[in-house]
């Protein structure tokens, strides 16, 4: 899951923005359209459902060659002429086209995979994708996946049918690049990409998107430029690299003449921040940091607003910003500051109570979000440096999974065909510089240097959560429902054509 | 388990003492005891047997009450006069008394509990307690608790039996107090001995013993003259008690503006050690250190001997000591040095691969060793202090189990004892300073005040672990078989009675 969506959860729960009457805009008359998305609307729930009910999940290798060849079959019934398996070291990707014989053609990625989901933790069985009733919202499909990402893969599917119905040809020709892996961090996605077919096809893009339910409970959007790259990796401190402490778990009161890895490996953790704990202290860390541009802090400027600060703390359960910084200091550094993170400490006894073991071994799991011009590569040589330089050389550096960061100009035809879909309906979106983390570099890098992004009308919540939704019948006038949501697809690749 | 395992373990694997005939001796002529022990060998296997089959599992709640109710019922079976139950705030504990209307009143210290096992990781299932050939060893029984402590705890009951079956009194009364939660340490404990009925017996002993099964591989034995106290507790550090951070894990891209609990709890481990990760260094530690005597520094320097260090380090996996000191510095250590040791290190996503979360939480197990004079309240007030000082006031030290060392002098008679019976049967014991632990502080400390030791011949092995055995028919001259174990029981019984 990019993490597009907690921005996006956050600006949902602000109040805000005037909402406009709904829009009839179009360059060529678009009503046959809209009539076939009416038309079709309990068809592309049920497309929904449908794919909700095939399980794909890749960190339990659950349901992949049932997912693809589903996947498939959603792509050819849309009108993709096209549409094939791309094999990988691990789950299948897939490479798909649909020449329309426009002048323009545009990049589409998705995923068909979704994240685990525990039925005890759900009050309606995540896997069978019923149609809830959403108190201030309407009607909303649960169901694993069902906004991460099926929901708004599903209607822009539904807007092909559409177009189709309306016996109208698409006016941009499409290129789908997709993957099966998303949830555990894309590790095979490149092998997709730099197939010389699909390298080739999406070098012809005008650009790249995912189909995403951008609006919040306020209804308001937010269009990201990019994210920041990321390396997950282990730090494993054990005795038998080391060469000191035990080889195995032994009897604590060894303690007195014998080595400690689980310290070991807290003193090097120690060296890695600053003393406040705040910031990264890896030798060389800032040498490539760009800071934001002034057009990037205009954009950090403006959404930083004292409301939208209190919502955050709330749902984030956060009482002061590090160094008990400013809003708008806080978020320029959400947009601009690369950061090392804790995400899990193990090592030696973990269950309830103690146990007088020495631990042979201890394990941080750590995340570093780096920001333009950081590299991977160079990052990973700095950590390395860093250890070995403060007697840390055997303490080992697992990499799980790395990409650097990503940005798209909001000059791009693609930003700005999003800007004036979005306005058409009375939006006005806020411009974020960088989220967090999304793989887009795979298309915002050489050799394609693509502009990426993601974009779409309608609701949902709950991604990597239970009970996730997205509303298909909206009774909110803030809000699109699963129609709305198709028409916004529709009317962006009208404005995509130009 | 009281680390001695460990310890008799290691000095087991040592070639070297000679073993003398089975001697006999007697002030008394013992021969027809002994005839009862010969007699009723399979009445004593079958009695450890039946005991092992009872699971008694305070960790997991398991068995207690059949357990104590079937202990309460092999004691009444071996003669003693008065058992009944003290119920604590935990499992219930036992006191009982044999009057034999002798001059001199010892104590026993026993457990009913074992550690916990996972069948799976068993050659022959724990609950079944079946005789299993130990090649050069002999028979040997197989099960959870067979050597820790049924096995030994068994054959002192054998030697009841014996002494009554061969029509004699006891040489001795006995005072005996058990508990059935020494395998989570001993929390409950002092409020057994803490009744004044209780107290009360027990200040008439002239000391305190448990059986053991003292012989290593290669059959000599050493005697432990106390052990380390032991703080055992956890750090915790999280966002809601800092009023910094996350009061709920969040999304990691969240690090830039938000403090990180886990690297708090990192930054105050990492004060607890020297720079060198040896040593503990919270203010004023080493203020109640008492050194070594030389009495104490002589035991430590006549165990240091070469191979005993080859030995230990092949079987902890341990290639060097701390700083690289020798052998004598490593055991003198052992003996004397206060510790600070991470058992556990838990916090976020303890998982496979990764997840990118800032944890609101993260918890550090840790265990502190006490050397004469420190003291629990002490220690804790001077951790406490050291971390407030430091910028750590909001991370917790919740403590799970905590007890001060205890010394027990070699001029005791209860001691004396152990040495005059096992040189009777040709042995040379090691005196040893302190244990890593084992909660005899109840007995040792005011206003009790009692010698406190270990006593048995025979062997086993496996405490803690799958497969453990008590050898019950020998078939190594160097080692005693469970009939030996039962007559130096026996003779420890009649060598105290003086």
């Amino acid at each position: 899951m990019p993490d597009l969506f907690r921005r996006s959860l956050l600006r949902g729960a602000l109040a805000g923005a005037a909402w406009a009457a709904f829009p009839s805009f179009a360059r060529e008359d678009l009503g046959p359209v809209y009539d076939q998305i009416a038309r079709r609307h309990e068809e592309a729930v049920r497309r929904i459902q449908r794919w909700i009910r095939q399980p794909t999940i890749a960190a339990e290798s659950v349901g992949s060659e049932e997912g693809v060849k589903l996947f498939l079959e959603l792509l050819r019934e849309a009108g993709f002429t096209q549409a094939q398996r791309i094999d990988t070291e691990g789950k299948p990707g897939v490479f798909a086209v649909h020449d329309a014989g426009a002048a323009k053609t545009l990049g589409l990625y998705f995923m068909y995979d979704v994240k685990q989901a525990d039925p005890a933790e759900w009050s309606s069985p995540p896997w069978e994708a019923r149609i809830v009733d959403k108190p201030g919202l309407g009607k909303a499909i649960v169901g694993r996946g069902a906004v991460n990402q099926k929901g708004p893969e599903g209607a822009f599917l539904a807007a092909l049918h559409a177009i189709r119905g309306a016996g109208r040809k698409l006016p941009v020709n499409l290129v789908l690049v997709a993957e099966g892996e998303e949830e555990i961090g894309s590790p095979h996605f490149p092998q997709v990409v730099k197939q010389p077919e699909v390298m080739q096809a999406l070098s012809k893009c005008g650009g790249i998107w995912m189909p995403f339910a951008a609006q919040g409970l306020d209804g308001e959007v937010t269009i990201n430029l990019g994210a920041k790259g990321v390396i997950e990796c282990e730090l494993v401190a054990s005795g038998e690299k080391w060469g000191r402490g035990p080889a195995k778990d032994i009897h604590s009161s060894l303690r007195a003449a014998v080595d400690s890895p689980a310290f070991h490996l807290v003193q090097a953790l120690n060296t890695l921040v600053t003393p406040d704990g705040v910031d990264p202290a890896i030798d060389g860390w800032f040498e490539r940091v760009r800071p934001l541009s002034p057009a990037e802090q205009g954009m950090v400027d403006a959404a930083a607003k004292k409301e939208r600060e209190e919502v955050m703390k709330k749902q984030l359960g956060v009482r002061r910003w590090v160094r008990e910084i400013p809003f708008r200091e806080a978020e320029t550094r959400m947009a601009g500051q690369p950061t090392v993170n804790i995400e899990g400490l193990v090592g030696g006894y973990t269950g309830p109570g103690g146990k007088t073991v020495l631990p042979h071994r201890a394990v941080a799991k750590l995340d570093f979000r780096l920001v333009p011009d950081m590299t991977v590569a160079d990052c990973l040589a700095k950590l390395r440096a860093h250890l070995d330089k403060r007697g840390f050389a055997d303490i080992e550096v697992k990499v799980g999974g790395a990409y650097p960061p990503n940005t798209t100009s909001p000059d791009s035809p693609l930003i700005q065909a999003e800007m004036a879909t979005y306005k058409k309906y009375g939006l006005s979106p806020l411009l974020w510089p960088r989220l967090g983390a999304w793989p887009g570099y795979v298309f915002t890098e050489p050799p394609l240097r693509l502009a990426a992004g993601h974009f779409g009308l309608g609701h949902g919540s709950g991604a990597h959560a239970p009970d996730e939704y997205y509303l298909v019948e909206s009774t909110n006038p803030k809000i699109q429902g699963l129609d709305g949501a198709v028409r916004s697809f529709v009317d962006y690749l009208y404005v995509l054509a130009g």
